[in-house]
């Protein structure tokens, strides 16, 4: 076990001036807290469970989140991060949720270490990170116990994710639509070249093939986690004779009821539609949405196991969840024509 | 909650018998018994955190083995079972060890569930099952919280698996390999058609493409977990041109080495050998082994996670872990003929 006194040996400095930079003491220059960091990472230097250190609680872990809505129900992040915060107070852990555009840049703030050092964090969950991110990009050779949502970095032990078990979940999606009769089965799909769109539509081929269902490259899209996606794809799907739309998210497959209706046909008469996550609004939509649900809270409270296991040296990749078809009405038995 | 009463009341027999029952009570018939097992696990009845019910421990478990070693240190199961037995305890949780061959065959004891319900288990993990064993095929209905290892079973919230990530482990053998000149390169799987078996032979031809390497289908076979099947396969590599060969267990790879040498040729000079899983024996090959290491102390540590989940209604399907290139003496630059 690294101690302050390993590192003030290394650099030559006294540990009063270690411990002070450690806790981030004003009368330390920028440049010493920096080196110290530096050292101490260097060295393995780990955050102790020390209730003189870090308050009341055992430790102290941060939710960093970018680019997800998480301030009402309706949104995906809500459960996810109520799941993160339920799941750490039963650790009496301490959990700072942190949107990640509120962070003033410094050279401490900008490494991904020395930030969580600096700030005490035994660990963190990374919740809406695009790979350009400054703090993804480090996180390759991270040394910090670090939990992705729906993402992924080869080859650090440090780093694991929970997502959802897409496989499970379309393949129940589309035998419930075989077992109704459908046939020529649309997939719209999320951003392209990320992790999951790429798990997703792999899985769609795989299990279409697996149920002797033909694959359409014409009915296969990547639309976009954003409103009106779905015009620009749903009338080729239509004009295609697809009779059901898988949809990657419950925002696209509310876009795509719309644009069926819109284009003068009916849901599910004329088209079953099926969405991805069973958002709140998913069962109050005309009409109240099929959906493969995403268990939120469950997986705020997996991204804290996963955590609790790289901070005790078990080196978790990923903790996978399963998936539920909720079956409502927006999916009905094929019609022949439409 | 359901209760006691609730199923004396279904049943309209006394709640003393239902107690009994549950209990095991040598007074109570076996038919009664199993009519009252039965009616409990259709009602949802859930063994209780009960001090009174299950001794000084929190809850029973139970690991039943079937077909896997695990009494001495050179033997896959041995870290496996004392990384579960190890957080068991941390939990306060009672783990049996059941050598499933060992079980008498009775109307409860062929019923999983009840066989869990009749001996106050919350849940199990089953370790070396085939799809064959009467256990294993009851699993797609089971209520009772279940984790497997290296094995699936889809579409029931109530089982999950551990396991270690193939493709992130045979990426890192491909890539040592590659770095290091080899092309031409065979992979001896274990026995065909089992989940890690498909699972490793996918990853071994998706990484082989990633790298630009040519996938040789004389270059690919299966083997089995049992001594020699290195001599069926070995000449033909090596007739063909494999300057390296990965295999799916260090027990494949001890049998590789040593036909490689039988027939004349030296490992790694001529042939670079790697293994998969770490076993203790594998340092001290001749060579000592280049292998995937499985941490099997965290599998086991994993498997109560993922258990300790399942009962607390967090529907973990997998968690699957990190794996890590151990570099030995078994894999060398290639020679250019051999």
């Amino acid at each position: 076990m690294v101690t302050i006194k390993d590192i003030a040996k290394r650099l030559g400095i006294a540990a009063s001036t270690v411990s002070k930079s450690l806790n981030n003491a004003d009368d330390i220059s920028d440049s010493t807290k920096e080196l110290v960091f530096k050292t101490a990472l260097e060295m393995g230097y780990k955050i102790k469970r020390n209730k003189n250190n870090i308050g009341l609680y055992e430790r102290r872990v941060c939710v960093l989140i970018d680019n997800m809505d998480y301030e009402n129900k309706d949104q995906f992040g809500y459960d996810l991060v109520l799941g993160l915060k339920t799941a750490a107070a039963n650790r009496n852990w301490q959990a700072d949720i942190i949107p990640i555009s509120l962070n003033v840049s410094t050279a401490i703030a900008d490494n991904y270490d020395a930030y969580m050092l600096q700030n005490k964090y035994s660990g963190a969950f990374l919740i809406g990170f695009s790979m350009h991110n400054n703090y993804f990009k480090q996180l390759e050779r991270t040394r910090i116990p670090t939990v992705l949502f729906d993402n992924h970095i080869t080859a650090n032990s440090k780093v694991g994710y929970v997502a959802t078990d897409s496989y499970e979940g379309i393949a129940m999606a589309l035998n419930h639509l075989k077992s109704m009769g459908h046939k020529k089965i649309a997939f719209l799909n999320g951003t392209k070249n990320t992790m999951i769109s790429d798990e997703r539509i792999n899985s769609f081929i795989r299990i279409m093939n697996e149920l002797n269902l033909t694959v359409y490259d014409e009915l296969m899209e990547n639309g976009y986690y954003v409103p009106n996606c779905a015009k620009y794809h749903v009338p080729t799907f239509i004009e295609n004779g697809a009779t059901a739309i898988v949809c990657a998210s419950d925002l696209i497959a509310s876009d795509v009821i719309n644009e069926v209706t819109r284009l003068g046909y009916t849901v599910p008469d004329d088209v079953s539609v099926i969405g991805f996550d069973d958002l709140p609004f998913s069962a109050n939509l005309t009409p109240p949405l099929t959906t493969i649900k995403q268990d939120r809270l469950s997986l705020g409270a997996s991204a804290m196991i996963l955590l609790d296991g790289l901070i005790n040296d078990i080196p978790i990749s990923h903790i996978i969840l399963h998936s539920k078809l909720i079956e409502r009405n927006s999916t009905a038995y094929v019609k022949t024509h439409i």
